[in-house]
């Protein structure tokens, strides 16, 4: 557990549409699939590998929300944008299911940005963040709304 | 940290378009929203009070995702359904913030289903779930599509 905040220096004026941000890895193992079911998506499919092979999962998988929550932490830390990373939505789809002992990336492109017309300082920038797994395979798809700033001073 | 399954007893011959399914409450306070912060969305506004205070949220605000999280379980057990809900996708907004200390509930609505064509013993629907604080604002709104199964045998 690390609660340093991820400080960044990106600011509307350094970034542009198409440009992509790519993370580091991290890998999930069973212990973490299960605590993190547990506390917040306690399904079978989610809990024991067992009970979860007669599903449509065919053993245990990840809670998408914990993929999602990983992603989150890995676009953080890869697109250190000054004033934060700050969503006004966000549409996902799961197109397989993470899985115990997967190892996780994400990778970012800036789709558009949209000067805000009321407010000059600030921007919305639409992203679409892909997770891949270890065999390259896209594990969630993103798109979020996201506040971007100007430099200030 | 409960790792028993949720298990639920309804299908899609149970459920109809209209129906609401309301989930029991559950609370958050300033250790929760940094431990979150911390292991998943590790930005200042989300970590710590003095440091959110010149930032669009104005005070320490827990991360989108440790909402959407939350609104997860209450949902996980308000609509227990017999083989789990398996979202194929979802669009979430977050109209405000959630704050330590806030009491969150979620009401849920099934918007639309239809029946697979290609599988007779399948559906979508379409869910809509809004997230309140303890002062009736909501706090996350969110619509997802969910795979339902007819009772068998």
């Amino acid at each position: 557990m690390c609660a340093e905040a991820v400080t960044g220096t990106l600011y509307l004026d350094d970034v542009k549409v198409g440009e992509v941000f790519r993370s580091r890895e991290q890998s999930l193992d069973t212990e973490d699939v299960i605590a993190f079911a547990g506390r917040f998506d306690p399904q079978r499919f989610h809990l024991d590998d067992a009970a979860a092979k007669d599903t449509i999962f065919k053993g245990l998988a990840a809670s998408g929300w914990h993929t999602a929550a990983i992603t989150m932490r890995l676009l953080v830390e890869s697109m250190p944008l000054a004033d934060g990373l700050i969503g006004a939505g966000v549409e996902i789809t799961w197109p397989r299911p993470t899985r115990p002992g997967d190892t996780l990336r994400a990778e970012t492109t800036i789709l558009d940005i949209r000067p805000s017309r009321s407010k000059p300082d600030q921007a919305m920038a639409t992203l679409e963040t892909l997770t891949y797994n270890q065999n390259g395979e896209i594990v969630q798809r993103m798109q979020s709304k996201n506040v971007l700033y100007r430099r200030r001073g």
